[in-house]
């Protein structure tokens, strides 16, 4: 049986269009783009093509508003940190919510230990959904900035990020969102968004991994995380990835022109796969807003299942998909975003989430119906399983 | 004329088999490392293989010392803040010196701004070289920890990183060296050199760019940089850059195997270099240490010479150096380090770095002395030169 890839929210692999343009900028096209002499410039105009695009799908005034990092986690760390550190004197209070990536939320124990920042962290309702009138409420002379993120990345739920804007925009504080699960997914317009900063991960896109970027609307102001030299505009110390960028823009270009088919494609496929698990499977239920959802987010809980085991079964079958949340090392731990949820703890601990992606096709998803099925039989009546049966001996 | 280029401490191009060793994981190998699928586990079992190579070659005890970054600057900024930060309970004191790189001085620079540091800048001789006295008389009851580069990026100067080692061993204080031009030319095994924190850059040793690691010894604590999930024992958040650090490895494993060949090839390449423009351009002076410098540095100035329109020239003749120092975008001010060795003016702004690299033959090093001589005769005859004949026409 060929294996079937349903977590591509936790890794996209690099397209063939992607790679393709990346390979002239790793050994031939290699001179550190600061430099003076033209191999440099060839390197540095690469790079500055690659923000324009960029700059073109986000709909951003000047190419200096894009910044490219290493990754999404340290984007949304330049955020939060930069403007706490750069806005101290104005106040020292930001706004979350409880379903966010780790990266915003260890990025805010941080400030709260170390930076002298008061957070609030946002509750959200059984859907997911955060109330843009507990944002407004939340708000006091203090507050400096809002990150709330576009997509959450276990359970799909879109946020009402417009609405939120508006709030934020009325009572001049600055926004951030995290879009890391947006891009190829929903608008990443960021005039429509009305945010003030945005984070996007190359590496969720089917771009290369250790690319980030970071939207920072003109008149923000930062400071570095990583210090150094002038690069990108003294937000971003360090010689630049050009392969990275090229990538990263050339991956985002591409989702960005398919947006509109791909999206319509995998609604119809999550749909289907969320009716098919609903009605064929006893005790199973899904997390997250049925509409406002991401189109290729399916998140399931089964009663009296350990997900674990379940991920490691379906994996020893060729079927690779995430127990709770994909994005921290060798963690299953109830997801805090379930948590938040109220989604009770029998149920919680047998989540399953399937990712789907460019090459999921229906077949697929009907073969992981049935070996799902099965599986989740023998859990059921045996309450164990013998992971050490796996192919791989693991 | 074929193009020759001499900025190595640039950049270096991505060997082949680099790019050989990182290609499977590109597209095919592509899940994230945490994932507990076995598509996962071969991504993080690829991970530790690179890990468990880069532990052999320093010599550290553990793999849970290699901490895996996106950047020699970002390195530098994970031991550097995470040192101050995790120790801020026992002083508040860093010793560094006048001729670091900008990754140091700039985040020195933060530290001393909103960390509540002190920083003493040692000053060095006229070769670029610190005393080891110096940073045991610069030692203080708040002193934490010592940063000293293991070679100077701009002229070269090794310094004696052992002796400090003992210094700082002895009183008990914490040391760091930016070894990001050392790999391939000098002995890295941490034992030897007495360090407790090592800084590595990928793309300075033919590896990919976006790619660095920090050593840091067990039982030395570090606040993390980038905060979110416990990627890299928690030191690092973000899905881990597996193609990256995989050619990494590659390329350090390859340059540590050829080290002791290369060193002598390019030792004799750079002294027969030096002899050649010393003795036949006037005005001409070689700065930092005439015996204990990197292989591959030449660093020279000539007097009454812009360096910027040098290397333009050069470079619309198919050469590529640097004007001073080329690790900070568009800038050619007065390096920093010139200034600490007391290079005069006149001198300093006339200054070039010729770094050699695996493709250097005597044949270029030929071709480029002649260029060399015959555009600085006319630069002193005519005082300017029409930049815009290049034929990038920039």
């Amino acid at each position: 049986m060929r294996s079937v890839y349903l977590d591509y929210a936790a890794a996209t692999p690099v397209r063939k269009e992607v790679a393709v343009a990346m390979k002239p900028f790793i050994s031939d096209i290699f001179a550190n783009p600061s430099s003076v002499h033209a191999a440099g410039k060839r390197a540095h105009e690469a790079m500055e093509k690659a923000r324009a695009i960029v700059q073109k799908i986000l709909h951003v005034e000047k190419n200096s508003e894009i910044i490219f990092t290493g990754s999404g986690t340290e984007s949304i760390n330049l955020a939060l940190k930069g403007v706490m550190r750069a806005y101290q004197n104005k106040g020292n209070h930001l706004i979350t919510t409880k379903i966010e990536h780790k990266a915003v939320l260890e990025t805010c124990a941080y400030l709260e230990k170390y930076g002298g920042c008061h957070v609030t962290y946002l509750d959200v309702d059984r859907f997911g959904r955060v109330n843009p009138r507990d944002v407004e409420r939340a708000i006091t002379s203090k507050t400096v900035l809002v990150s709330v993120m576009y997509a959450n990345n276990e359970i799909g739920t879109v946020q009402p990020i417009m609405e939120i804007g508006k709030i934020t925009k009325k009572h001049h504080i600055l926004f951030h969102t995290d879009a890391c699960q947006a891009a190829g997914a929903l608008d990443i317009n960021v005039k429509h968004l009305g945010v003030d900063l945005l984070t996007l991960n190359g590496s969720k896109m089917y771009g290369p991994k250790g690319t980030g970027i970071l939207y920072v609307r003109e008149g923000v102001h930062l400071v570095p995380l990583v210090h150094g030299g002038r690069q990108e505009l003294g937000l971003r110390g360090g010689t630049e990835n050009v392969p990275g960028i090229v990538g990263f823009a050339k991956a985002l270009d591409l989702v960005e022109r398919e947006r509109g088919r791909e999206v319509n494609r995998l609604c119809t496929l999550r749909d289907y796969f969320i009716k098919r698990i609903i009605s064929g499977i006893s005790g199973s239920t899904l997390n997250g807003d049925p509409t406002n959802r991401l189109p290729n987010n399916i998140n399931v809980s089964f009663s009296g299942i350990d997900a674990e085991v379940l991920v490691k079964m379906l994996s020893a079958q060729g079927i690779y998909v995430s127990a709770g949340s994909a994005c921290t090392a060798n963690s299953v731990i109830v997801s805090h975003v379930l948590t938040a949820l109220g989604v009770p703890n029998t149920f919680a601990m047998g989540t399953l989430r399937f990712t789907l992606g460019r090459s999921t096709t229906r077949s697929d998803l009907d073969a992981v119906l049935r070996t799902l099925k099965s599986n989740i039989k023998i859990i059921r009546k045996t309450g164990t399983y013998l992971v050490g049966r796996s192919s791989r001996g693991k």
